[in-house]
C-alpha cells in the first residue's frame, strides 16, 4: 500500500513526529522529577497510549468512562477519569473498579461528593476520589482558597471512599501566545493546586497526589515544586492552535488529513477537495489567534507546506485558496484534479474524532512516504 | 428504559417531530409533482432513510461512497453520490454498480469526465453521470451558460457512460433569512439548472433528470417548472441554523443532546454539563446569524425551552449560562447537580455525526417521555 492507495479523506499520523513529541514531553517531566499521565482523549487509540506508556508515562487520563473501559480492556489499569462524577455514572465506574481497574474519579462539589459516599456505602465499592481545583477561572473546579474545598475533603473521608489528591487543568492556556504569559499561568496553576493540597493537609486530610496540566502549561512551567504528576493531551500530535500558542511549530504537527482535489472554480482561485468539515471537524480554533489558518494549512502529499489554506468547508467539500488573496496563479494548473494534499488541522482532538482510524506514515523529504499500520480509534460514549 | 436510564451525553430524536418534518417535505414535493430524493448524509441512519422512503421518497442522495455501500446493503438501490467523482474512487463505485446498485455519479469538469469514460472503457463498467451545475457561486459545479457544460456533456456520451441529467445545490441559502431572499434564490437555482438542461438538449444531448435542492430552497420554491426531482437533507431533523434561516421553528427540531449537570460556578452563573463540543460538535453556525445560540439552546428533559444556552464548550464539558447576562438567579438552585437537560444543536448534520446512535423518544408535554428504539448510525469513509 502506498499513500495513493488510501481512500480519501484519511487521517495520517507521521510516526517520527509523534515519537519525538512523546519523548520531548516525557524527558521534560523526567527532568522535573514528576510522573506523567497523558490525556488519551486526544487520540482514543490503544497503540498511541501504549507508545506513551512505553516512553515512561505512568497511568492515563480519560474524558469518558467509555475511554476508561476501552483502555482498561487493553491492559491499562491506572486511569484518572477527569470529568466531574455524578450519581448516574457511579454504577459504570464501580463496575470498572470491581473488575480491577485502579480508577480515580473526581468531584468539585459537595453534592457529588455526597453521592459518591452514599453509593460507596450502599454498594461496598471503594472509590478513590481527587478534588478538582479551579486555578484559572475557565471551567470546573473548586476555589483552592474556599471553605468548600475542606467541606468536600471531609465528605470524601467517609464510607469506602479515599481522598486521593487534587487535580487541576489550566485550560485557559490555549488563549495565550507569549512565553511570559504561559510561564505565569503555569506557575499560577502549580501554586494554586499546591495551595489546595497544603490546605487539605493542614486540615488533617490526606492529599497524596497533586496533579496539574495542559499542553501549553506543561511545556512552559519553570518549576513544579509540590506537584507530583502532570497531565497533557494534544502534545502527542500537536496542531495549528498550538503553533499559535507558541509551544510547537508546524514541523511538529503529526496529524494531517489526506485529501484529493476533485474540481476547481478557476475564476475564484479555488480548488475543491474531498475533505470538508466532516473530515477536518468544525473546529476553527485559530480564528481568533495570531494566524488564522481557516479550516487548515495545506501541504503536499509529503507534508511540505504550500501557500494554500482551506478557506471554506461544507460537509464533504473543502475549498482550497491561495493564502494571498491577490495571487493570480492558475490553481487548476498548480493543483490539478486528482492531486493528493495533506491538511494540517486546527485542533488534533477534534479532527481525529471524525475518523475511525489513523493511517501511520513515515516522515520523508522525497518520494512517496512509506505507509505503516492502521490504528483504530473509537468514539461515542 | 426511561430517559434517566440513558448514559449521557446521548443523541435524542423526537419521533413525532421527525415524522412531521418528513411528511411536510414529501407533501410539498407531491404538490409540485416532482420526485424527492432525500440527502441521507444528515443522519447516516438506515431506519430514518427507510421512514423517508416509506413516506414517498424515490431514491436517496449520499455524500460518501461508504454511505452508498451501507444504504445499498440495506436494500436501497437508487443512489446519487453527490460529490464530484475522481479517478481513484471509480473502482469503489464500479463495485457497487456491478453488484446491482443503480448508482449515479457526478462530474463538473472535463478531467473527471474523461477519467470516468476511460475507466468505463477499460473495465466495461456502465456509469450514469449527472453534471453538477453551479447556480449560486458557493462551491462546485460548472457554469450553466458556459461552453464547458457542453464539452463535459459530449465526453459523457462515450464508452459505457450515460449522461443522466444535471444537478445543483444552492447551499448559499443557508446564509439567507428572509422569505423574499429565499424565494429568489430558489428561483435562481431552478432557472439556472433548467437552463443547463435546456442547453444540453439543444445541443442534442440527453438530460432526463433535472435535480435541485437544499432544505431552505426546497421549502421556499414557488415553482419547480422544468425540475424533475428535489433533494434536501437537514429538513428531516432541522436545527437552530434553520430556525434563523426561517424555514422551521424550535418546535420542529427533532434532534437534541441529553446531558447531565455535573457542577457549577455559582459566581459566574454557570452550570457545567457533561456534553461539550465532542457531543455538540464544534459547529457554531448561528454565530453570525440573527440569533446566536452559542453551542445550543437549553431545554428541560421533556424538551421545553429554558432561558439558558450553552455559552461555551470544552471537549467533554459544556458551560450553561442564562441567556440574560444580568440574570442573578442562583443557577445551582435552578439546575442542581444531576439535572437532565436537552440541548438543541446548531447543525443537526454535525451534531449527529458525533454519536454512534440515536435514541428515539416520544414527544410529551408532561411526565417523562417514553423511550423508543435505538437507531445506529455510521461514520467515517
Amino acid at each position: 500500500m502506498q499513500l495513493q492507495d488510501l481512500s480519501t479523506p484519511a487521517a495520517l499520523i507521521e510516526h517520527q513526529r509523534m515519537t519525538r513529541n512523546i519523548e520531548r514531553m516525557q524527558q521534560r517531566m523526567n527532568q522535573f522529577g514528576v510522573t506523567f499521565r497523558p490525556h488519551v482523549k486526544t487520540t482514543k487509540c490503544i497503540e498511541i497510549a501504549k507508545a506513551q506508556i512505553d516512553a515512561g508515562a505512568q497511568g492515563i487520563t480519560v474524558s469518558t468512562l467509555k475511554e476508561a473501559e476501552q483502555f482498561f480492556a487493553a491492559g491499562m489499569t491506572d486511569i484518572l477519569y477527569a470529568v466531574g462524577m455524578v450519581a448516574p455514572k457511579l454504577k459504570q465506574a464501580a463496575a470498572l473498579i470491581n473488575n480491577g481497574c485502579k480508577l480515580k474519579i473526581i468531584a468539585d462539589n459537595a453534592d457529588s461528593a455526597k453521592a459518591i459516599v452514599a453509593f460507596s456505602q450502599a454498594n461496598q465499592t471503594p472509590f478513590e476520589v481527587w478534588i478538582e481545583i479551579d486555578t484559572d477561572d475557565h471551567r470546573s473546579g473548586v476555589n483552592p482558597e474556599s471553605d468548600e474545598l475542606l467541606t468536600i475533603g471531609r465528605y470524601l473521608q467517609q464510607g469506602n471512599v479515599t481522598l486521593g489528591g487534587v487535580m487541576t487543568h489550566a485550560g485557559s492556556s490555549y488563549d495565550l501566545h507569549t512565553p511570559d504569559a504561559l510561564m505565569a499561568l503555569a506557575e499560577q496553576e502549580r501554586r494554586l493546586c499546591v495551595l489546595a493540597a497544603t490546605r487539605l493537609r493542614a486540615a488533617g486530610l490526606p492529599c497524596k497526589n497533586v496533579s496539574v496540566g495542559s499542553t501549553p502549561t506543561a511545556l512552559s512551567a519553570q518549576t513544579l515544586e509540590g506537584v507530583t504528576e502532570v497531565r497533557a493531551g494534544v502534545y502527542v500530535l500537536f496542531d495549528l492552535v498550538m503553533t499559535n500558542v507558541g509551544v510547537c511549530t508546524t514541523e511538529d504537527i503529526a496529524l494531517s488529513v489526506l485529501t484529493t482535489v476533485i474540481g476547481h472554480q478557476k475564476d475564484k482561485g479555488w480548488a475543491i477537495v474531498d475533505a470538508g468539515w466532516m473530515a477536518m471537524s468544525r473546529d476553527r480554533g485559530t480564528q481568533n489567534q495570531t494566524h488564522d489558518y481557516g479550516y487548515g494549512q495545506v501541504c503536499d502529499s509529503n507534508g511540505k507546506l504550500l501557500n494554500y489554506h482551506m478557506s471554506g468547508a461544507n460537509q464533504e467539500h473543502g475549498i482550497i485558496s491561495h493564502v494571498s488573496p491577490t495571487c493570480t496563479a492558475d490553481i487548476s494548473a498548480e493543483l490539478p484534479v486528482g492531486t493528493l494534499l495533506r491538511i494540517l488541522p486546527n485542533h488534533a482532538c477534534a479532527t481525529g474524532a471524525q475518523f475511525p482510524e489513523y493511517n501511520v506514515v513515515a516522515s520523508t523529504d522525497e518520494g512517496s512516504p512509506a505507509l505503516g499500520p492502521t490504528w483504530p480509534r473509537f468514539y461515542g460514549w
